[in-house]
């Protein structure tokens, strides 16, 4: 602990994930003044035909 | 915020998932007088193999 | 299952909780042709000072 | 209620997922002294790149 | 990872929580292979009011 | 969305926590290319005896 679910789009540049995960690790360390190594980060991809904001699922806003 | 989780089935009818989404963020938006515009939904589609149900996995439940 | 939680303010106005399961409860059957009875509604309550959006505080937006 | 969401790795082994839903479901009805009936369990598979620890994708620390 | 959520009613029976998490946590390792210092569990407590099954909510289910 | 739920131990330093959502989102909004504004984050606050790392409560790791 702590656990850091993140529920976003699809990704899949690596190099901005990795980027990402350090970024919010220390962001998470620093914050509960706790080791690097206890922080976990899960990644959720959802599709766009599943999410829905104001109502109106993310496919049929483009 | 408002987010809305909701962990079910597989489904791919898109006029199903419309008509849900809408009268949810209706019910959600009246519920916590917040505009609907705020009101953010996930839907999460979850394989009959990693559902259980009183210790039974749903695919042994049919 | 299914299993909906909801993340939002804080809410004691019991009357319209029940009026909100109800509505959410009844669109989720219809929704993946299940029971009403199958439906598990989880309603979380977040304090102000928990919540971002856009990087600021709820507290901080007011 | 109650439901158990277990976020882990890809598993494929059936025989092996029966047995974890069985004991943790036992486990649960027991803890709270509810019926085994009433309990939900969830299992989320993750992909190794999209789970980091200590800031380093699971990818990352082979 | 892996990362154990469970939903449950208010516990305070501490010998009881110790007792449940070990047996899930032994469950999830024999499950997963997976040693079982890496396995994490977040019991979160609700209260009644904010759950419902089958469009009631549990304090009205008495 | 995103929308980034962050499970960790109770905090109250309001500074610490604007810093660290500031950090977390302006990471998501590169990581994503999306708006900050559409970047939501909820802290979740667990109690000691609610968590357990490798089959211990974090009460009995004193």
């Amino acid at each position: 602990m702590p656990v850091i679910t993140v529920e976003g789009p699809k990704t899949d540049d690596l190099s901005k994930k990795r980027d990402f995960v350090e970024k919010v690790t220390e962001a998470a360390s620093e914050f509960y003044s706790l080791p690097e190594e206890s922080i976990i980060i899960l990644m959720k991809e959802n599709r766009q035909d599943n999410v829905s904001v104001g109502g109106k699922l993310l496919t049929d806003k483009k």
